[in-house]
């Protein structure tokens, strides 16, 4: 590959640029952004070869361009490539939710080009920003792609061996099973982590109440760190499964509440037992995959 | 001090045993347990110097007796203890609630004993038992404890020197308020761990949802892997403080599951960035406590 275009440089924009460079696998890695420092930040970094802001520049005789915008930025963002991106040039986002940017490159694009392949690495940590990009995102880490029956095989082989070359393990499944997997095991978490939080910082003596917190409370809220516009978009756009997912959610937590109130001590201990081996089983399989992984 | 006692030698308990034995503070550290393996277990490990499943041999001529044992077990432990202690045994115990081991205790000794100082070291990991105790659990860690008005001062300040001697720094406030901190901060985060964990298990396609999740659905679920009868134990203890905070919780979750609905960003947004900065705030206090700190 000759020209690997970035759009947008931030934790996993960067974190791309700076794993592909590694792997040597194109000859010019071009950044994109709206914030010239940003991008100086990515130049210094020596994250991306070349930065551009505008978007025409930077997107000249590329061969793969990666959105790696928020998801509420996608639209707007397909909408200023449309009609300029290169016959064969290929498309692909990292976008956290797939059925709104799926959505979104129909709406500007008029059709699913049939070189876009919607993309979504499974790797992050609460940090964001092209100071936060680490060579080794990817490393062990999982890629969904959730091509279109539109798109075309050598784009989705293309896009595979970028992620591959970058350390990732790649599977394929359709845009709505992606959602409702990641509402399960990401954005769930992010709404509930973010809800405790605010829960307690809402209370009359919250910052009292932070001081006796223990390294349980860290870990578990580690997640209510993250970016807030990010998130913000991520709830907007998937939506659908993850009130559904909520509701599943509060239907377990009304049930554990009655347990509670009746005070029964089997049914919780049923539930803690079932959860504790649940999660066991996700841990083996986890550390199966990634040993030495960063995450 | 001759001879501490502790009752119940796991995870708390002995490291308890480790901890004092570490700072030279007594001459004997017996401990005692209904499980004649645990007890090999800690001594093979070195963590007490006797052991004894009876109880009236372990608390003779004990100086200070440490009840560890499941909040669940504490009434009929106490029970066994009464009319048996000497006149000026000091007896603390390290429950995850407060409210509930002084009900126990009066039920048991008819009366709230003046030498009984209710306590609890807010230490702890995911693993349990005598195998995962630690010298360094309460290094920088707080310890609260809750005397009674009726509770003797220098019993409270035999118990504050022995867990200052163990690394902790200790602070006292009514058994109440510590039900509600704790509820708070480690039990409705530990509620909402094992719904969660539970909820994808009994989800149809809960291997594979399992699969895709990464570093953050780790840490969040972290303590999914506690102790079931530790944690159903604490959730009946502690069920009234619990169940405030829970339904405190709920109407977080249904504001937001309102605003997901309307799409209204705006106020995710908020929610989000005020999440950030409370966890920001109570991070900078954690670590200021305990920058090199065990949790």
């Amino acid at each position: 590959m000759e020209r690997l275009v970035v759009l947008g440089v931030g934790l996993i924009g960067g974190s791309l640029a700076r794993a592909a460079r590694a792997a040597g696998i194109c000859r010019e890695i071009v950044g994109w952004g709206r914030n010239p420092k940003t991008l100086e930040r990515a130049l210094a970094l020596d994250v991306v070869d070349r930065a551009e802001t505008s978007l025409v520049a930077a997107i000249r005789d590329a061969d793969i361009v990666v959105a790696a915008v928020p998801p509420g930025a996608m639209e707007t963002l397909f909408r200023k490539l449309a009609g300029r991106l290169g016959s064969e040039t290929i498309l692909t986002d990292v976008g956290s939710t797939k059925g709104s940017v799926v959505a979104a490159a129909r709406a500007a694009f008029g059709t699913t080009p049939p070189y876009f392949v919607p993309g979504h690495p499974i790797a992050g940590t609460e940090r964001s920003g092209v100071e936060a990009s680490d060579v080794n995102l990817f490393q062990k880490r999982m890629v969904i792609l959730t091509p279109l029956p539109e798109t075309e095989s050598k784009a989705v082989k293309q896009v595979r061996a970028l992620w591959e070359a970058c350390g990732a393990e790649v599977v394929e499944m359709d845009a709505d099973h992606h959602d409702t997997v990641l509402a399960a095991t990401s954005h769930l978490p992010h709404l509930l982590a973010f809800a405790l939080v605010d829960a307690l910082a809402r209370m009359d003596d919250s910052w009292e109440i932070f001081r006796y917190a223990a390294g349980g409370f860290r870990d578990f809220t580690r997640i209510a760190s993250s970016d807030p516009v990010m998130w913000r978009d991520i709830f907007l756009a998937n939506h659908a499964q993850i009130l559904n997912m909520l509701n599943r959610f509060r239907e377990e937590l009304d049930e554990m509440a009655t347990a509670i109130t009746a005070g029964n001590g089997e049914y919780l201990y049923q539930i803690f037992s079932r959860a504790q081996t649940a999660r066991d089983y996700f841990l083996e399989q986890h550390n199966l995959r990634s040993k030495s992984g960063n995450d």
